[in-house]
């Protein structure tokens, strides 16, 4: 039991026309039609296993049923039709199998379980897969950043905030806190994995039908499935599939955060760093000259698509009874959705991050030769003297003034009747200097990277 | 140029393992990749053919380029992961058509065109297509609706509001409800329809490489594909696709209001009506004696995802400049899904309602012998001599006791000591009918009849 | 009856820490507690009248109920807390008024109404209102876009696709998209307010208790209310509120269209055009140079909460019977919150649009001297020469060459051995002159122009 | 510093005409904009002292800070209309602040600190504060569940799934599945609140202003605020605002899943649990007789606007640079309103559950006397001997007889030619006995109260 579908079989179901775009391979692969079937294949084998390790069923019924187990052996797009029937393709499913399976052991498929059952544990395994994918797109990502982040510590670029130059950073300490975000992200994720529960609770929750067996069949196919035992049935109690959404959302912002900046920074405007090129990439359909931003582009659509599922799978939450009429059927397509789509934003993040094409020279152009991002500084620096407020006004002006002007902003500094006096030439330069005024930019870039040695050790 | 793709074609491509469970197959087809693939190149076709109407390309260009725009030749799922490099499907499609055509018809390929008009415009057909299905849904949805509230204008049950018993109410007029709402997403579909945009403005919205023959080119293009001209390009004008998507959204919506009405009459202990009945359908994996409602249920979880898309598709209208990154992107994906659902949801109501099995019987013993939905008339009718509060108060109470000691509410109303002076037996017995108490109910079916007979005339 | 508060008294009611940084002072107004109570007092009011009218009630008790129904003799916050009890507010509402209104006239308080009909009509009056004065900035809105249409024909600056430049074209073709958007926004408004329906179903949507008068009751509660009459009440079928909702959303995502793309020109590195400035606008708490995208960043804030509340309202169409448990009581918060939020990004870009400072010599640079941007037009000319294919590569190349060379694209393309032979220097000048390739620009201004002349004709 | 609000001043602001119905006291006074204003004054005195305690500033210059933090002081309503120029209310506040200061402590006002750093610490103050409410309902919610899962044990009902009777259970296995759930959120609520971080990152996230004290500064803020230190500021890193709202969206579904259960079971024709009664709650504006679910509405409408506010705050994660333009003035406003409509979702569950009247023999006697429930239990029973699939549709057959002809269901079982020979009376009535066929149930309802007293021990 694997979670990791067969890639050569698995493309035959058709990968899409748009959905490649949003998305990565592997969680194609880990979420497609054929991953489905065979995870709910698996979670009917792993339970008739369980059975007959409780003794529950007979050795050889779960050997017969494990036989017909594999996903090869059935067709998705009929059992997605045949579904409409009983509103799951889990019914369909049942019957399919048990046509496979010989008597008398066809009488033990399914023993004990509902439908609810079997597709929970399955899509609990299929988040399991789609998780571990998304963790590897984490891994690579958290690597690019803290390259970046160590390699670029004193690469100096303007820090932009509401889109406008504001105080000069390292690149950096952005890369850092791509890193830092990252490894936030795959906390969540390294935390969610284990919890995975299984879910087992018959036709309403109580496992009546295994009479006193219940507790046992439960922990040996925990056993089987390696996912985690649960307190009780959750049917109709969804808070893990609450949480799963919340995280993958959050993987998918996360990541399409990073693309947004890498967008802005490759503006033709700024050209501060690009995306890493490939034969074909970023290529315009009719304009010659473009290198669009891509990788970005994709990872930032995958996100928009992400944030409109979550609220889908936490209304889920408000089942009713026994069973959701609703709720829950609305939650398979949602989370395999949801699944690609933090993957696609997560795995182009990386592909950025790993090649992303830096240009300090531009960096350090765009940072203004002429100093006014360093006004703060300079209004701070005469406020003791002038106070605060003036110093602000001043100092504010003598920017506008070199702007307009496109004299230096030392120039406009030295020229004002009441900041002049306070600010002699050497002063000037040192206040000026961006070098010096990073504060405590390296103390936040060692954080991160320490915070990335701990995340994955050795 | 249809928009209806061949089914026996289509289905090759995969109607997947939940997909169907949600929708019908008319929108399955109808949003299929194997759909949108002939959407795509019956674009690129009828523009060269207006093109060469115009007389901007040869009209043998036209030809060659014509007879290579059928999808069967084309690989959706290659062309999906080819569209990587560049984020959309158009380029490598343009690539491949132009392979295929000869020279020098070659060179007249996707002329003047932009990978945005290609897609906007096929996407623009592709929801013709789908709105086309939808209306016939709700053309049977409508006809049932009317057909209910004509056949039981006299079928008295307990009106609930709150899921609590309210008034009498004629289920007709419950009916006449269900169908006023369908009428109402009718014409907000037939509405849409033909004002759908076809999308023209080359690589910036200027149609700058048609030089002059821009308006032209547009016109005829108009006419080959039967689609609107819009005022000016709409690439980061997204007005038409949001108001699409609140469209869908409510036919969704009013759908699944219907299926929670019938799930909730559905219930056991209300059973006043039931979905139609088919073989298997609604069956339970464990349980025999079941029948759930698997329609209603089908709709409910189809309007779930379709509420959650539609935000997607609005926030597409903050779009970048001349051509989105990502939010352009995002679109593609979230319109066919919301195609589906809404198509789904409105498709299973009209299934619910063309065979709705409707017990008056059980309707008129809910309405409950005892006469206690009618307290709010016996209040108003002494509230004159007692003053209304009182009236209330004590009506209330006279309720609550007939409730706990299951006396008839008339008995508990003659033996008050305020009330009782005030109602005679006549009086009770006139004021205690709800035959006689449903105010202005027929001309309410009345009305949403002939609204139905005006909305399809002949 | 207005529906416009008035404005010294409603903001004693507190206009909130938040609220006002994203919506308007109009807007607020429209929708604060003082104008829904009023609003919900107005109906009551006009109930009175139009049943005295139909003589339902005697005239002189609607006149002792229309002198107590001015929303400053009731207190807001302790109608919302005594609400909790029933779960509206119009319960504890109509206790108030009754206790204000002498008897006789008393017991005709909220004759023949539920507490929804009184709050439905309350909401299509708050609707109405603030939809007025959204238009009003659609108004202003459409004026500004306009004149800079009209006004930046001929200032070209560089059109972009994914955030890079594409080809030329005119700033005025950028202000008639923005233009062709707020037209059609003000068009579905328009279209929204005369339909605005009245509610009036009574307890379970049958006006039973008012017998036989129901329709003359509503038609005439139609004339006091000036709101339309609906085909059936619709206190479960709420395709006008999704319709609203749609609507409102649409206009945001319009506003914060035109918001984003400002906030892109401003930056430091485009500084294209720039909000208009006001004393203390856009300052920074601590940078005395920065000039902040305040108005923009303020309408996209409101947008982005906007697309929010969408799903919410549409939800609500899936309501229980004949009143819903939920998802009625989740609309009022929902479209208050939305109106505003909708108020508020129309009226900053109205702000933004009306006073933009445009500095076209900045776009001339930015189009790049060295013309690359029209590198399709080149490959376009000699396409028919070498074959679209090479064309476009070499054209391609040396835009590449000159990106990195820096000197003259014109220079790299005449120097190229294919392309060189057909690129004379007088045809180059030519091509790279972007006045000449700007293909339907100023039909679509033309258009744009003529279409905003018959919004709001006169 | 205490989060808590005075209550006495605090509704001075108004609790408004709308939102107390979706929400507590408790939560309306800990987010109202006394309460955030208070919290800004707090982190701007919280500020001074901890500069002071590091030195960077006289101490008393932080004690004269300290004076003039009092919210009593100042005008939220002037801010909020003051904020717009810049875009938050921290701008005009510490302008107040500082007029309010004495020179030369005035200085020293927000010294090193940029706007962001006081809102989002602020936030965290406000959220810390919200969560300790809705975890106090959290702790109602659970005891109430507690005490119906002991209390109930054996009270048998029918378990429904898809709205349909499906199973028995006892009732007190429901309530051990929304204890369960009660505790899962407990114990993300507990997780989140001590790891709630102050944010410090002066103007671009580098703490220039503040040189070599950066980090003393903060670790001295931590211990004033009793906020986390984060690993780097986390101004344009919103996960933890993400997953804050990831927590609350949840605990509002689980909440109104519970309500939801309750609203279905107070249906009349159901009618087995009522919310805990109370003078005037759940009364009709016009209908004597009425009792609704206000405690389950309003929570099911609170949860309903809950789910909408998610998706808006997870965006917000996809922020510009180093301070986002839009995304992150859109978190106030919703993350207020989700801690409200969280706590009032919680705060009304809690009601309900532990005031539940529960009615044991109605649930008793829509069990279904006739045993149909049972039907999965004999149709295993005699499925060895006549086959699984014959076994069922028998069986279902026997159960729609009985339905049909209101015979028993074991009269028609013993009835049936094939499965008769294999039930004589005594196993059928044995097979029958609903209290027999409860599975795990007894060890379910164990499991959640051995949980609950682990989740608050002593």
């Amino acid at each position: 039991l694997t979670g990791e579908p067969d890639a050569a079989v698995s493309w035959e179901a058709g990968s899409g026309l748009f959905e490649p775009i949003l998305t990565t391979d592997a969680l194609l692969l880990a979420t497609s039609d054929r991953a489905w079937l065979q995870a709910l294949l698996d979670v009917e084998c792993c339970l008739a296993v369980a059975q007959a390790e409780v003794g529950v069923i007979p050795k050889d019924a779960a050997d017969a049923i494990a036989e017909q187990c594999d996903a090869g052996d059935y067709d998705a797009d009929q059992l997605g039709r045949d579904a409409r029937a009983g509103g799951n393709p889990v019914i369909p499913l049942v019957t399919a199998l048990r046509a496979r399976v010989p008597a008398p052991a066809r009488e033990w498929v399914h023993h004990g379980a509902t439908s609810q059952d079997i597709l929970d544990t399955a899509a609990m395994l299929i988040t399991r897969g789609g998780l571990a994918f998304i963790d590897a797109d984490l891994y690579r990502l958290a690597a690019g950043a803290a390259g970046l982040a160590a390699a670029h510590r004193t690469t100096l670029m303007a820090g932009r905030t509401l889109l406008q130059p504001a105080l000069p950073i390292p690149f950096g300490l952005k890369a850092a806190g791509w890193l830092a975000a990252t490894l936030d992200n795959h906390t969540a994720v390294a935390r969610l994995i284990p919890g995975l529960p299984l879910q087992l609770g018959g036709a309403a929750g109580t496992l009546a039908s295994l009479g006193a067996d219940g507790a046992a069949v439960t922990a040996a196919l925990a056993g089987q499935t390696g996912l985690a035992e649960p307190l009780l049935p959750w049917h109709t109690a969804r808070q893990r599939i609450a949480e799963i959404a919340g995280v993958l959302g959050t993987v998918a912002g996360s990541a399409a955060k990073i693309a947004l900046d890498v967008a802005l920074l490759m503006q033709a405007e700024v050209a501060e760093a690009l995306e890493p090129a490939a034969p074909g990439r970023g290529g315009s359909s009719t304009m010659p000259h473009k290198r669009n931003p891509v990788l970005a582009t994709e990872a930032l659509a995958a996100a928009r698509r992400a944030h409109g599922l979550v609220p889908t799978l936490q209304a889920s939450l408000v089942a009713e009874h026994e069973r959701a009429a609703g709720a829950w059927h609305a939650e398979w397509g949602a989370l395999t959705d949801l699944l690609r789509l933090a993957g696609g934003a997560a795995g182009r993040a990386a592909d950025i991050v790993e090649g992303l094409e830096v240009d300090p020279e531009r960096m350090a152009a765009n940072l203004d030769g002429r100093g006014v991002l360093l006004a703060e500084r300079v209004a701070l620096h005469v406020a003791p003297e002038v106070g605060r407020a003036e110093a602000a006004a001043r100092v504010g002006d003598a920017a506008a003034r070199s702007a307009r002007s496109g004299r230096p902003f030392a120039e406009e500094l030295s020229g004002d009747p009441v900041l002049g006096p306070h600010l002699d030439t050497a002063t000037l330069t040192g206040l000026l200097d961006p070098r010096t005024y990073l504060g405590s930019s390296d103390l936040f870039i060692d954080r991160a990277l320490e915070a990335h040695r701990q995340a994955w050790p050795g």
